[in-house]
C-alpha cells in the first residue's frame, strides 16, 4: 500500500520561527512615517502592536527566533498538521506529477491562522495587556483571533468585512461563541467607519476599512493592541511552522518539491509553506524550486500592482510600506475568498516578487471553485474558497507538466477547509457566480491616490 | 512539556473489525419477520442492503472480519485519528480525572460516519450496485455517504430529516457539492412520505421517517441499495476501528480508561468506540470498565424505553428487531443534536444494556450546550451537538470524581465538530435553547403500538 499522509510526532514540532528577512539578498526597505517620511522603529510600531511582534517585524539580523514554550505546548495541541499525496487527485488529473498538500485545516477553526493568533494573544498576555482587537475577511483569522484571545484570558474585538460576514454568517457566530464582539466593517462605532459610510452608505468593507476600523480601537483603548492576521512580517514568521514541518515530511516522503504553491491574500499562508523552501535557494541547495502565489484574478497585486510605498489600511492610519499595490482604496470585487480581497503584498513579499523568487497568478474567480469541488470529490476535503486558488494553479501546473511530459513534485498548502462557505459553493454549483475582472485605467486611477512612488 | 496527543502511523491502522456478536455472553436475538415473526437470514436482507453487509449483520461467529484492503486504503487518507489528552478542560474542571478523547472530527466532513460509509459503498460497487440511498439527520451521515459514493462512481440520493435540513442548511449544500440528491423527509415523492404528510401535514420528520423513504426508494429501484448510518450491527462493526486505535493509543500513554463515554442515537459511534474495550470486560482483564451512553433527556430509550420487538423506521418497513424502544412513531422533540432524534438503540447495545454491561445517562439540551461551549472555549474545537452530550457526561462523571475524591481516567468520543451547527449555538448563546422533557404517559402511549412484546 502506497502511504498517503506523513505524519511527525509533537517532537517534531519546530522549536524555532524562520526569519526570512535575516537571509534574503536584498533586505526590504523600511516601513516609514507618513508624515516625516522617517524610517520607523519597534518603538514606533509598539502602539498598536505588542513589543515583541513589533521587535520580530523590523528583525534582519536573526535567522532563527525561538517560539515561546508556552505557544510552542499550544501549538502540540494540533501540530504537526498532516503532510498528504493527493493520489485521488493525481488521478482525477491523470497527471505524472507528484502532488502534496499540507493540510492546515485540520487546525482548530479549520485554517492556518491559529499559528500566529497564538503567539500574538501570549506576547500581548505577557505584556500586561488585556484586550485585542483585530480585522477579519472571512472570518478564518477573527475565529482563531477570538480563540486564542479566550486561551490567553483576553477580550476580543473583531471587525468584519460587512459583506463577508453577510456571505457567511457561521464565522461571526464562531467568534461569538468564544466570547468576542464582533461587528461589521464599515461600522459606525469608529472615525474612520463613519467617513466611509459617509462616503459611499453602500460600502462593502475590505480588509482595508476593516483594519482601520481596528487599528482607531487600539490605539484609543488603554491596555488594547492590534493584532494583524496576515501581511506583516512577524504574521509571515509565526506561519513559517507550516513550511518547516513540510521539509522534514518532504523528506519523509522522499522528495523535494519543484514547486511550492500557495494562495495569496496579504502572504501569511503563502509565506509560511514556502519561507522555509526558498532559503535553500539562498543557500544554493535547490537553486531551482518555483514559488508559486495564486491570487484572485479581480485582486491583481502580484500580477498588475505596482512596486510603491503604500498604506496597509484604507484610511491611512498604518506606516507607509512598501509594497505590491492596488493602492489602498482599492475596491476588490465581491469574490467569495473573502481573506485575498486585499489591495497589497506584504513588505518581504513584495521583495522577493522584485527580486524575481516568486511569480503571482491570477485566477478567475469560477476556475477556483471548479478546482475546489474536484478536490472535494477526489480528497473529501471541501477546500476554503481562499485555498481553492492554490488548488487551481496546482492543477494548472499538473496539466502543463502533462503537456510538457514532465513529472515535477508540486508542493501547495491547504491553508483552511470551507465549511463554513457553503453559500459560495452553491452559488457556484447552482450556476449563481460570476468572473469578475479589472481594467487596466481602474488600476492606474486608484495607483494615482499611492502617497509616495518608489524610484525604481 | 506533558504529551497531549497521541497519534498512530498508517501501518497501525486496525486490518480488521471487532464483531463483538461473536464474543458477547448473550447473543442478540434475530430479527424477525413482521408478518410470520420469523428469524430472517442473510438473505432475507439482501434486498434492502448490499450481500456483505447482510452478512455481517447476523454473524455471531467471527470475532475479527477482515477490512477489505481498498477500504482500508481509503482509511489510511485520515485514519488513525488523533486521541488527546484534555489537559485544558481538565484544568477549567479543576478535576484530577484524565480525560481523553478520541478526536474523530478530524475525518473528511468531520465526523465518525465515513468510517461505515466507505465500506458500504465499496460493498455495493463490488457487488454490482449503481445506486445508494439512506436517510440523515443532522446530515454528518449523508454527507460521508454522498463522498463515499462519489468516490466509488456511485449516485447517492439522501432523504434528510426535514426539521434538520432547515436548522442547519449547510449539511444539504455539502451533500450537493459531492454530488448527491437530498430531499427533506417526509417528502412527496415515496407513499411512505405522503401517508406521514396526510396524516400531519407539519410533520417536522425523523430519522424513523427517513428511513422509510429511503428503503421504499431501495426496494422499488432496481441497482439500488439501502444503507444505514447506526443503529444496525455492521454499522457499528465498521466503527470500532475507533475504539481499537483508542486502545493503541491509550497503551502509549501509559493509561486504561475506567469510563467509556460516548453520546448515543442508534450506537454507531458509541459502539465503534465501546466494543473494543467492552471485550475486555468479557475476557476478565478489565472488568470494572464502565460504559456509559449519554441520550437526549427528550428522547430516553436508554434510560426509559422498554425492551420489546419493534419497528426500526416508522412506516414499519424494516424487520421487527428485539431493541430498547420508546416506540416507531415516537415524535422526539426538535432538538439540535439530530443525530440523536431516533427511537431506537442497536440490537447489540440493547442487550449489553438488558446484561448490565453499559448504563444510559440522559442529558438535558441546555446543558449538552454547555458542555459544547466549555469544550470549545479550552480545547479549540466547537463540538457537534450530538458530541455535546459525551463532554456533559464526561464533565459530570469528572465532577463526581471530585467529590468522592478520585481521579478516573476517563475516554469519550468526540464523534464530530460542529462547524455546520453554529446557528444551534448562537441560539444558545442567545438564550432562544430549551430543554424539553417527555412524559411518563406519552411513552406508555407510544409504547403500546409495539408490534411485539418480549417474553421477559
Amino acid at each position: 500500500m502506497k502511504r498517503k499522509k506523513f505524519l511527525l510526532d509533537e517532537n517534531d514540532v519546530p522549536r524555532q520561527w524562520y526569519n526570512i528577512q535575516a537571509e534574503m539578498p536584498n533586505k526590504p526597505m523600511p516601513p516609514l512615517n507618513p508624515a516625516t517620511h522617517k524610517p520607523l522603529h519597534a518603538d514606533d510600531l509598539a502602539h498598536i502592536f505588542n513589543q515583541e511582534c513589533s521587535r520580530q517585524e523590523l528583525d534582519q539580523e536573526h535567522a532563527w527566533i525561538d517560539i515561546p514554550d508556552e505557544v510552542r505546548d499550544k501549538y502540540c495541541y494540533y501540530r504537526a498538521t498532516p503532510l498528504v499525496r493527493a493520489y485521488a487527485l493525481e488521478k482525477a488529473l491523470d497527471t505524472k506529477a507528484h502532488i502534496y498538500f499540507k493540510n492546515e485545516s485540520t487546525n482548530p477553526l479549520g485554517s492556518h491562522k491559529i499559528n500566529s493568533a497564538l503567539p500574538q494573544c501570549y506576547y500581548c498576555k505577557q505584556e500586561g495587556d488585556t484586550n485585542v482587537t483585530t480585522e477579519t475577511g472571512a472570518g478564518q483569522w477573527g475565529a482563531a483571533l477570538s480563540y486564542a484571545a479566550k486561551l490567553y484570558g483576553l477580550e476580543a474585538a473583531v471587525y468584519q468585512v460587512k459583506i463577508t460576514m453577510q456571505q457567511k454568517p457561521y464565522r461571526s457566530m464562531i467568534m461569538r461563541t468564544f466570547g468576542a464582539t464582533v461587528e461589521g466593517s464599515p461600522s459606525m462605532s469608529t472615525r474612520a467607519g463613519k467617513n466611509i459610510i459617509t462616503a459611499d452608505p453602500n460600502h462593502p468593507g475590505s480588509l482595508g476599512t476593516a483594519i482601520s476600523e481596528a487599528i482607531e480601537l487600539a490605539t484609543t483603548t488603554p491596555g488594547c493592541k492590534y493584532t494583524l492576521g496576515s501581511v506583516l512580517n512577524h504574521v509571515a514568521l509565526h506561519q513559517t511552522v507550516i513550511g518547516l514541518e513540510a521539509e522534514k515530511q518532504m523528506e519523509m516522503a522522499g522528495e523535494y518539491p519543484d514547486e511550492v504553491i500557495a494562495c495569496f491574500g496579504g502572504g501569511s499562508n503563502f509565506g509560511g509553506i514556502a519561507f522555509p523552501f526558498m532559503r535553500h535557494v539562498f543557500d544554493g541547495t535547490h537553486k531551482d524550486t518555483k514559488f508559486i502565489a495564486a491570487e484572485p484574478n479581480s485582486c491583481p497585486k502580484l500580477t498588475r500592482g505596482k512596486f510603491e510605498y503604500d498604506f496597509g489600511d484604507e484610511a491611512g492610519y498604518t506606516p507607509l510600506l512598501p509594497m505590491f499595490t492596488l493602492g489602498h482604496d482599492f475596491k476588490p470585487a465581491n469574490i467569495h475568498a473573502g481573506g485575498l480581497r486585499y489591495h497589497g503584498a506584504g513588505v518581504i513579499i513584495s521583495q522577493l516578487l522584485k527580486d524575481g523568487y516568486l511569480a503571482g497568478m491570477d485566477i478567475p474567480q469560477l476556475e477556483s471553485f471548479a478546482a475546489g469541488v474536484l478536490f472535494a470529490q477526489t480528497e473529501g476535503i471541501i477546500p476554503a474558497p481562499e485555498s481553492c486558488h492554490a488548488i487551481a494553479a496546482t492543477i494548472r501546473e499538473a496539466k502543463r507538466a502533462n503537456v510538457e511530459g514532465k513529472a515535477p513534485v508540486i508542493l501547495f498548502n491547504l491553508s483552511g477547509h470551507g465549511l463554513i462557505d457553503m453559500p459560495s459553493y452553491m452559488s457556484y454549483i447552482n450556476g449563481d457566480l460570476a468572473n469578475y475582472t479589472v481594467t487596466d485605467d481602474e488600476i492606474e486611477k486608484n495607483l494615482e491616490k499611492v502617497p509616495l512612488t518608489i524610484d525604481k
